[in-house]
């Protein structure tokens, strides 16, 4: 069974070891994957979105541990939810919002049991002495009613959806800026008109290609991009580095003849 | 089986979990390792250098798979290479040219049986929809022959090999620089004199080491590296900052009595 | 069998990734993890905190390769320890100091007979000729003495420990400073007096909480972290940023009625 983490711990500390160590001291046949360590700090919004952008890209019965948890060890709760296809185990503090808007079924309990967790805990450690050892034994078939007791109200954000601010224009944000400087926006498929341009910045992008090769080198261009959403995108080049742009920054589609 | 990745997505983003959950979805089993996902963008020669340098330390049957791809979406080619120990997959793009070198038996296949693809294929992203996917078939015994048609017209890029400029020069460069500021040229054994002097920028090595810790701290040398090329060092620092230098620049080596 | 690898390679080149293809043409079915890889070049001292904050997380009969190893290839040796639960394979650097230390109980051998070692040794790069392979076939039940002789002449570095220098005072150092800029220290419980300050470059850092979400943003305070030392942090922010100091440091502990 599949066990994949997503963390703001990095990869240069013993965190992550940690917490295989612990996966693996419970369940030798786990088999453990990495998202990505590399979560900015405390950042739960690009957390969420990468892991949205590739969850369902796993086998059925993948358990999902996710961690960024600035409130570790205070009140904060620890939840299981349970979706007809996957599991996800993190803190209760929103970062599994898309679970919640994506998926029509699914069941979320508190974590609450301690024989599941590690015999000593931490107060600063909750991905070793808690998440870790929580997903190791429900890949070993721990059933999720055993780890603790339903609940309903559990913490959800809003996701930002782009909105509507005139006939012909709508207001949207980057979401996302990737490795390669392609900047995500929170725009789909359903959310554009047939023609548009984009402004960002007082800069108009009215090109909007299929695939990157289309472009010539350092050109700005529209694309749908891999996780569904529209992308701004610069061929061989940083989109991010050209606009100097970031999560959070507005962008406005406009509606054209 | 082994699945071993090497690609330019970095490992902060989706791309690579993508990847690893396509390819865990058709083969549960899979064993899939990391070779690196920190090639720099579009840098295909970095690649090949580095698939290059490790590629015979894997057992029998392992499938590598090389996602350096700009030119994703357009009408570029996907191939397979199956040689008496190994599989390749990449795109037909060059970088697998030093199989081409190396290997004496190979066959060349185009992908081309979307049974063995995602069932949605993006043009942004084939390393999951098409990559991933072929590869996890192989690796559950699918024969090459199904996979697609063997072709002959595939991209071959000439590796850049050290010229003998005259009775007591050979010219050569710089291909790599490693994590340790070596600095690695493309000179094999068989290239060197039997006493030399080599000339960077107008620094004159003269010293040629069997391993790092004869030299003395700082101290520029040469030395047979590990993946089979005269490497230019200094112990415990760094070549590269030293010299200041990069991939491509120009090494001389001169004859001395 | 689980082997964990812990090196100053990184995870650009391609020596982590010959390393698991060595050690998976030795033994298929072991299971390999990465502990880290992005220990500074030839800092031991980094990576013997790393491993040592977290071997006791893994399994019984986990096998630790750790390799920071200036003097590849000189007449260091390499040796493998074994204790009651683990492996540690390691050049005779000192590395494994913390064991020495930890444990009670161990043997230590120097790995001797090639025929556990590759084929073709490098005298740069014995992670993949020695290490790795050796690994291996220790996971596959090779026994301890079979890979070469016991010694007693081991390198052991004394740990550097904090310092009673006067009635009330304690004298320790910053040993390590993780990704979110905390900062470790060689204090462990014992060594804190019931009511105390800690002093570091003229601060004065009176608050010792419980977990990080109990201090406001940016303030300054101690922890007991999770790996068991006394921490120095400022939650959601860096520790090691505001006040500008690294592993060596000196911090004083005072005692207070």
């Amino acid at each position: 069974m599949v066990i994949a983490l997503i963390t703001d711990f990095g990869t240069r500390d013993y965190f992550v070891a940690a917490m295989k160590g612990a996966i693996l001291s419970v369940n030798p046949r786990a088999i453990v994957v990495d998202v990505t360590h590399e979560i900015s700090p405390q950042d739960a919004k690009s957390a969420s979105f990468t892991l949205r952008a590739c969850y369902t890209d796993f086998p059925p019965k993948t358990i999902f541990v996710a961690v960024v948890d600035p409130g570790v060890g205070s009140r904060r709760r620890a939840i299981l939810v349970e979706t007809n296809k996957y599991f996800f185990v993190a803190p209760d503090n929103g970062l599994l919002s898309f679970v919640f808007e994506e998926e029509k079924d699914y069941h979320v309990f508190e974590l609450t049991d301690k024989k599941y967790f590690n015999q000593n805990i931490s107060r600063t450690f909750h991905g070793r002495d808690v998440f870790a050892p929580v997903a190791a034994h429900l890949s070993k078939g721990v059933e999720t009613d055993k780890l603790g007791r339903e609940i309903t109200d559990f913490v959800r954000f809003k996701t930002d959806k782009p909105r509507k601010i005139s006939e012909n224009e709508t207001e949207a944000e980057i979401i996302y800026a990737d490795n390669f400087g392609n900047l995500i926006t929170n725009l789909t498929k359903n959310d554009l008109p047939e023609r548009f341009v984009l402004e960002i910045k007082e800069i108009i992008i009215e090109k909007y290609l299929e695939f990157f090769a289309q472009a010539g080198k350092g050109e700005l261009f529209m694309i749908l991009g891999s996780a569904g959403f529209l992308e701004i995108a610069a061929f061989k080049d940083s989109a991010k580095k050209i606009l100097n742009v970031k999560a959070g920054d507005r962008v406005l589609i406009k509606k054209v003849k």
